[in-house]
């Protein structure tokens, strides 16, 4: 008998039908024998009432009440869908992040998970009780409550495995599991059975959205399988794990784009070598994001440098450059916006160095201009045009073969 | 400098602009050289919807799943204010439950506090920072979540109080301040300045409905000086003190009522001995309370019982005694509906045995039947015609002097 970890987000607990709904899942998975701990989120757009509410009040709530503020969200679900488990006729109790033994760091707002004692946990599930765990939230050596920042419930529930060394770790969203691309964009995307950790991590930090990339890592880090899968439909999702164990033969794995993206050179600038990194610094300073980054050296005292941004930060990003000019010494800035960037993800990409360049030609094939590029060892990134976008994804898509049918196999 | 306790009720904290008022009211008691706790209850109807979630996923809750999600209103009370707080400038901290280090007994929905630990209350006191704590809630040894029943936030604030040895603690309410009868009814009602504790509780278990009796207590028991006053007007307020300096003259302090009053009679008692334990413990078995009793021995091994009741327990009332009525062995039941109870409480009572007799008379001049008493050291309770209430209520309160101006004092 094993412990099973489950997660649900606000969408799948958004309404009372929905956490009957949940109950039942959570059931099933209980009657299979395992011990079972389910993570919950606040229901649906319960967080956004709270902070509405704060804006009332201030622009500039401290971070301490905010999470004071925040973390009732989850009491609230847990309380209710510990309800809906009882009044099923079975034995469950909820706990908060502090009675879950969550330590985190002193930090407010976006607190890293620094311990977990799990003797409450060990107690409750010997009991024979299913354990209703809120996610996104612990507390301090000192008794402050803290939150753990965007994905905090999914790290919740990694953390969670680990902690009881589960047997895995459920993750149910919206959508029924990780595919090959967007399916809203390209209708051959096909669902995969299973990805490594590292392709998931590039997915999600490409914008793939099923599951923040700092749960995905620590799932990796303690070997914790990962399966993503939908809270609506009973059907396989995907399986997350050290080796994807089947398609080894694709050396891609999935093709992430996303629009929205501006595209910044810098002209002339003088201190070559340390010009560079005062750009970055106090682009970073200001909370802009930096992507891409290529440099071009044009002389021995002078550099032009391009990088991608968010279309959001660009008008923020022109204003700090400006604002330093001088001290950043360049000559001047040009931008170009309406690009997009598309990526392909796979590990096999590693002993296959002809992938990049493979890439290249499909998409010249297709008269698609090629900005920018960036690769790592399992992802090649290109920017561009917005219009080019889908395009680029569909046939990168076939050209990979991500449009055939994998072998089929049972997750659970 | 001392520590002064301000306690605000849901009305008082049931919109944005009304906690910025509470701000206001905390910073004006810092801004007097004071050391300031505030507790504070759930916004206005937040505990109603809470309630109707609960119930839209099970009838029967269990308690400890209702306290989990009840706490969470005190929560975001709590953090709202200390924003507004810090907005205006104040450094101040919210505090929780179990942070504040309120320990309760290991019972839910309404929790009796075991002892307090003023360690982190003190630590912050001494920072200059303001305390937001959460009313109506507390913490058992093991953990867990547990909350004060009825009145809790009232219980909180005196019992931090007592734990500070607080100078004073200042109840805000809907009203501004202790009456010598219902102003609603009897237009010659006037606010008292001071008050006993005592004369306060038998109010308090009247009806009056201002203060919670369990505070009251609380704060006699330790000599802490309440005062009840308004959170919406700048007026004096009620003091509530070992002994009522003002007033001495005056033996009858306030005048109580309340309708809804049946009263239930049980004809032919046979066990003599025995039967009047049976009869009440079954009633209160089934969550049955009786207020008023009164027995009359009819023969030597036979009795009659009156009893009052609120109205609304009338059918369970009757059906809990037809169902045992061969255990506890009667001939049959009557009552008689549409009554009310009128009561005069006065510490002055104490020493002025006629005191009841005087009552009896005003009533028998105006015509009002009297059908039941009941009496304790500093009260007088009859039961009349619910059409003779308020007419009941008003002599009395001109024959006790009740309308007549005692002498101004300022309170604070």
């Amino acid at each position: 008998m094993g412990v099973i970890v489950q997660k649900f987000g606000g969408t799948s607990v958004g309404s009372v039908e929905r956490i009957l709904n949940v109950a039942n899942l959570v059931i099933e998975e209980k009657e299979q024998g395992n011990d079972v701990v389910v993570v919950v989120s606040a229901m649906g757009k319960t967080t956004d009432s709270l902070v509405k509410l704060a804006n009332d009040i201030t622009s500039r709530p401290s971070k301490r009440e905010m999470d004071m503020l925040l973390t009732t969200g989850e009491q609230v679900t847990i309380s209710l869908l510990t309800m809906a488990l009882q009044e099923k006729g079975y034995d469950a109790i909820s706990l908060t992040g502090w009675q879950l033994g969550i330590e985190t760091e002193p930090v407010h707002s976006n607190a890293r998970i620094t311990n977990i004692d799990p003797s409450r946990i060990q107690g409750e599930l010997k009991k024979g009780r299913i354990i209703v765990a809120a996610g996104f939230q612990g507390w301090t050596k000192e008794h402050e409550i803290t939150t753990l920042g965007r994905g905090g419930s999914d790290t919740t529930a990694v953390a969670l495995a680990v902690a009881l060394q589960a047997e895995r770790c459920d993750i149910y969203t919206d959508v029924d599991g990780v595919y090959t691309t967007d399916p809203r964009y390209i209708s051959s995307a096909r669902k995969l059975s299973s990805i490594s950790y590292d392709e998931m991590l590039e997915l999600a930090n490409l914008g793939a959205g099923v599951l923040h990339p700092r749960a995905v890592e620590f799932a990796k880090n303690y070997s914790i399988p990962l399966v993503v899968r939908s809270s609506m439909e009973r059907i396989d999702g995907t399986m997350i794990e050290e080796e994807a164990s089947m398609e080894q033969s694709l050396v891609v794995r999935g093709i992430a784009f996303e629009d929205n993206i501006t595209r910044v050179t810098v002209f002339g600038l003088k201190n070559a070598l340390t010009g560079l990194s005062a750009i970055f610094s106090t682009l970073a300073k200001n909370q802009i994001n930096v992507d891409i980054i290529i440099q071009s050296q044009t002389d021995e005292n002078c550099t032009n440098l391009s990088f991608s941004i968010k279309h959001n930060d660009l008008e923020e990003t022109t204003r700090v450059l400006e604002t330093y000019k001088d001290d950043l010494n360049f000559t001047h800035i040009e931008q170009e916006s309406n690009l997009a960037k598309v990526s392909i993800v796979g590990s096999g990409m590693i002993s296959n160095p002809g992938v990049a360049a493979e890439m290249f030609q499909v998409l010249a094939d297709n008269d698609i201009v090629v900005k920018m590029v960036s690769t790592s060892e399992i992802k090649v990134s290109t920017v561009v045009d917005r219009e080019n976008m889908v395009k680029a994804a569909e046939v990168l898509h076939t050209a990979f073969h991500l449009d055939q049918n994998e072998v089929k196999e049972s997750l659970v």
